[in-house]
């Protein structure tokens, strides 16, 4: 028996950890709703800090509020061996997004303690703040703060409610300014695996059970504002109309359509619209459509920018409409290490696991991370292909399944010297 | 020189009376507002009631807020010629809409006088109480009181802040319950005729001076409820989505479809659409669309309907979200009398004016009072077909001629013995 063999995870304990931190949630929602700064969160931190140190790691909370935890190698320092995720879940989502990667990560710590197993590189969990998308506009605060990229502007975001983002990291006990100043050094990440559940169908309906991604989704977002003309619903005739509304629907099936022509991991999606005047019997004068596309394909993602600027360009002006198009690239496509795949392709092998080579739509703190060292994935599949609503699903063996290929690709990882020009 | 020539208006005074109500508005918004139950139609109320008096005629509020101006006639009592439309505008409206047709029913008063011309049956000039669209979902109040068919559920309806119209209509100084009970009976009206602004194109466009109403159009208005499943939108590939926005947005460009292949007088607008969640990231699950059919051709909207139903429900369907459509009828077109409208034209060719035969594709309270007898419409053209919009405009020579052909179509009918059957 290996060391890859002996480090499969007590399924049943990790399991019963997944569920023991569903139960911080905030129950005036339906499904589980942990949100970054809320009390839920706040109390479930403290859990997993103990779950850390319980597992015999030393337990740090950053500046960021990152809870870092270590458990140190036979090398005692230089670069780390890095894996984690979040714990802070949508409004309304589920038990499994960002969660499984923390826990996992922990009960790999632990099978290396209960079996002897030591490293020669420091092993380091990491629960991100704050990952899921927010009222400030900013994703990814922790993993952003580690990787040096966290900016003063970002701390001046505001909510709803007018609230600063530095306020809010303040409020909850942290320190804002310190965290614009914590950014790791390349050198400190030996290489960074991240285990997560897919969040969408391909393995489920493949029937595969370990996904290596190939990269994560870039996301280039527009926002398209219609200027037409307001007029009476009952008098004036269709031929006259100069309707924004008709335009903004137009732009939608545009936008899908460009989503369909896609090669297999490109996607389009329309937000939403919102019209005035909004009354009954009254032409729509201004639409605003707010749309996104997604791909891990940079040449697709700027082919479908121009696509669908020329497409509803032209179709809105052919209504007499009036269109102004503003993109925002939220982020690029990040390419995993190619090292860090076979790596993972290569212990499903040997644990008897199918897998599959798939990219990630979503975006994740390792889009971050991969700015610091060697950066993979592996994802193991969800039901029905469903996340962020309560549905969301990954069975105990499937989670146990990728937390015993993370552990093997940490192992493998620690043994080679140098992982980033490999 | 026939009574028909003297009876030409005082322009000068028409237009200085329509520009001295413009000043009583809501100056907090752009444009003209004025709309029912504010504190400016509450005082522009007490101005038009000063007007009628000094005009020489006997006026009264009625327990639904119309301010009914009456001229006697030679015979004293008896079904009363009657003309008349409404000073309250929408919010961010204009000077001319209904506006036009109470000054002109008030200066045709001042010219009977004035030539001491006299008729045979008592002339009632009224400004009917909030005919436009309001929050409390019900327009054309008084002319519903008058006709008979303001109900009780109507004073149950309430505004966007819960009051209710019944507690409003009391709030204004007015008697609810006896407004319901005010209905004027069939034998009252000898025939009813009002003057209006197009609101449309047709006859600017046309180089025509007077339209000459044939129908206002019926209104049906739909509610489509669309169901889809939320989803990443990132990870959930472009054919397994149930996006229920991309549905909306199909239908609005269905519905737009359908009222370009209308006859003339059909039109078919899309109001607004509502979505959920509505956050950038996640697959609209849910939306609603308000639309609206209209038309003077009972049969046409009857197939539009269908046609609209059909094929939303087939396109819908076929992308795997739910469809619910609820269809309510607003109002069923309403023909005007064939011997009211021969009078107009005979009274726009008397007089030099140009005429043309068209349809009212908004509703009027001359809709209500066909309930009491023969009724007639006459249009003056609106620049650039707008309406509802501070850039309505009617030039003063325009609303002149209206206002003779008005008072020429009154003195017609006032010498028929019966027009109802004729």
């Amino acid at each position: 028996m290996t060391d890859l063999d002996l480090l499969a995870p007590n399924t049943e304990r990790l399991s019963a950890r997944i569920a023991e931190l569903a139960g911080f949630h905030d129950s005036t929602f339906p499904g589980w709703s942990r949100e970054v700064f809320s009390e839920p969160y706040r109390a479930s931190r403290q859990w997993v800090r103990e779950q850390m140190a319980d597992a015999g790691l030393d337990v740090v909370i950053d500046a960021a509020g990152n809870i870092v935890g270590r458990l140190p190698g036979r090398r005692g320092g230089g670069p780390a061996l890095v894996t984690g995720s979040h714990t802070d879940t949508v409004r309304q989502g589920g038990r499994f997004d960002g969660i499984v990667g923390v826990m996992a990560g922990i009960e790999v710590a632990r099978r290396l303690r209960e079996t002897g197993v030591q490293l020669e590189h420091d092993l380091v969990v990491v629960d991100f703040l704050g990952e899921e998308a927010n009222d400030f506009g900013i994703s990814c605060m922790g993993s952003r703060a580690i990787a040096g990229v966290l900016r003063p502007d970002h701390l001046d975001r505001t909510d709803g409610t007018g609230l600063r983002l530095g306020d809010a990291l303040a409020g909850f006990g942290l320190d804002p300014d310190a965290a614009l100043r914590q950014g790791w050094k390349s050198g400190d990440v030996h290489a960074y695996v991240e285990l997560h559940v897919e969040q969408g169908p391909l393995l489920e309906q493949s029937g595969t059970a370990i996904g290596v991604v190939t990269a994560i989704a870039g996301i280039d977002r527009l926002l398209v504002h219609f200027a037409g003309l307001a007029g009476h619903a009952g008098t004036t005739p269709m031929a006259d109309r100069r309707d924004a509304l008709v335009s903004a629907a137009a732009a939608v099936l545009t936008v899908e359509r460009v989503g369909c022509g896609a090669p297999v991991h490109g996607v389009a999606t329309s937000g939403h619209i919102e019209s005035s005047p909004g009354s009954m019997g009254v032409i729509t004068d201004e639409a605003r459509l707010w749309a996104e596309i997604r791909s891990v394909d940079r040449t697709w993602l700027h082919g479908a920018r121009k696509q669908i600027v020329d497409e509803i360009t032209a179709e809105t002006r052919a209504r007499g409409v009036d269109i102004d198009v503003d993109w925002l690239t939220d982020q690029d496509p990040v390419p995993t290490s190619g090292l860090v795949q076979d790596v993972i392709a290569q212990a499903a092998d040997h644990l008897g696991d199918s897998w599959k080579a798939v990219p990630s739509g979503a975006g994740h703190d390792a889009a971050h991370l991969s700015r610091l060292g060697p950066m993979g994935m592996i994802f193991v599949p969800s039901v029905g292909g469903r996340s962020h609503c309560p549905e969301e699903l990954t069975a105990a063996e499937d989670i146990a399944r990728g937390a015993h290929v993370l552990a093997s690709t940490l192992i493998t990882l620690d043994r080679r010297e140098e992982v980033r020009h490999a």
